[in-house]
This record gives C-alpha cells, structure tokens and sequence, in this order.
C-alpha cells in the first residue's frame, strides 16, 4: 500500500510562476482526483487527531475538499470558513496577509457551540495567515482548535513557527 | 431516522435579499455542519448513482464540500470544476449565465480519462447554467456525465428543463 505521502509527490502538480512570477504553485487537484490519494489522505488526516475533534473546519476553497472528506470519514460535520461576502449575516471576520495579497475569512459564529473541538483543514501551510485567521475565527466564537491539518507543508515560508503552540500535521513537507 | 429532505428543511438558512435585493438565498453551510445531515445528504446522493460513477465532480465552492464528501463515501476521487483563473493552465474553460451575473468555469482535462462516468455535485440546482457549464466541459474531455445530484433544487427557475435527458436527482425540491 502506498503511504499517502507517496501519492501526494506521485500526483501534484507544480507550476511555477502561478498564480504571479516567482511563486511556485502546487496544484493538488490531480492528487484529489486520484481515488486512492483521496482516500488515504483524508484517513491520515483524521488519523492524527482522532477521537480529539467534533467538528471539521474546512477553508474555502480547497479547504473545502479535504474538510468534508475527513467529516465525512470522521463522522463529523463541516463547517465552511469563507471568503469574504459569501455568507449572510451575521457573521465574524478576520482579515489577513497571505502569500501573495491580502484577504478576509468569515464564519458564521451560530454553528459553533462554545467549547466545541475544531479540526482545521486545508490544503497547503505556506506562510499560516490562512490558517491563523481561521483559528482566531473558531476561537472568537468559543470553539477550541484542536489542530491543523494539511496535505502539503512549504517549509520555507514559515507557517509552522506562526502556529506555534497548536498541533499541526502535515502529510508532506517540501 | 431522520430522512435527507427532513434534515435539509430543519437545519437550511432562507436568507432574503442576499447577496442581491429580490434574491432568496438559501445557505447550506449549517446544514453540512450538522454530522448527521452531511452523512444522510451524502448517501443519498451516492445511493441515487450507485454503482454508476467512477469519478465525482465538485463545482467550486459549496459543490467541493458535496463532491468530496461523496468521493470519499463512494470511493472514488473529486475532480474540483473551479471558477476561472483557479487552476494553472492548461485549462478548458467554459463561459455562462447564471442566477445573478455571468461567470466560467474551468477544469484541467488531464483528469480525466475518456469514457470516464462524472457524477457531478453542487449544492443548489437554480438556473441550470453552473450544472450545464459543468456537463460541457466535463463532455468535452471525452467524459460521461453520469448524473447530476443536489440538494436542494429551486424548481420555479427552470434548472430542470435546462438539464433534460440527464439524470438529476435534488433531495429537496422548493
């Protein structure tokens, strides 16, 4: 059997200079595509934080895929952190630098009961504003990260230093 | 037991006026929070093409959480059908109406193997125009479009006429 680490450097896609010159992209869409990576990715994912969430926070867009997958497989539901103006009121939101641009995440704050165990997904930790943002988002409403999960970590760009103190799992580093 | 459409009706945000006057938006995200109605929804959705697909297609972004939900459920992969300038090329892209405003579509076709049977997922079935965009592109690669599911279907927009001779099945009609 293939670890999921395997099919992650088998399937990805890298492109450089995408979405902007300099920035060297890695398209996990082929990975995803891929039933077997899909599947063991996502068991991976949930793996590493069983039995500690009830709750998965998928950040839009590729977030998304992988948070309701490992909801799905966890038996949990998935909460969608999104974009800016995407959800109707009310909601909380949290603005943020990112690799290239700034942005704004927002929930809505009545899905999430106080003291409710939050597992945060998303595709890649580069520089960790994506996912910062998103657990000052759960936090705000009362619910407690109980991690983060990715399927590709950039070491270089220092994500992991930014989330210092919370459990992260990354299924590749690069 | 609770059925999918019972779920759907309880958990569902009607939200009028938004994102436009004279638009009833209907939210789904707290509805795919909820652990039993995102497991209830996704079978469903799978038992209604069982044994018919080999590949989802997710439509970005509320279609994501859907089509990998039910990837992982079917065993399958998702193939994300993503909103253009998304992926890095080369793309196929198609251009269509929809509800409020125009948009595109894009997928990258080395996904897809010909023959491949699509099963193509999004959350609300209004005009059409998302789902029919999807279906073109996916058919231009040589794929099957296997059936379209949602869950909830706006009938009084005519997405329904707009899909004829495909296969859709919506858990709620409203």
């Amino acid at each position: 059997m293939r670890s999921a680490a395997d099919l992650v450097d088998r399937l990805t896609l890298v492109v450089p200079d995408f979405p902007e010159p300099g920035v060297l992209f890695r398209d996990l869409t082929p990975t995803l595509a891929d039933a077997e990576a899909l599947r063991t990715i996502t068991d991976e994912l949930v793996a590493a934080f069983a039995g500690g969430f009830d709750l998965v926070a998928g950040i839009e867009a590729r977030g998304f895929l992988l948070g309701a997958a490992a909801a799905y497989a966890a038996g949990t539901g998935v909460v969608a952190v999104r974009k800016a103006g995407k959800l109707p009121p009310q909601t909380l939101i949290e603005h943020y630098e990112l690799e290239y641009g700034v942005a704004a995440l927002e929930i809505r704050a009545d899905q999430l009961a106080p003291g409710t165990r939050v597992l945060v997904l998303d595709d890649v930790l580069a520089t960790g504003g994506t996912v910062e943002a998103t657990c000052a988002l759960l936090e705000r409403t009362g619910a407690v990260v109980a991690g983060v999960g990715v399927v590709l970590e950039l070491a270089d760009l220092g994500g992991r230093a930014r989330l210092e103190g919370r459990r992260v799992h990354a299924i590749r580093l690069v």
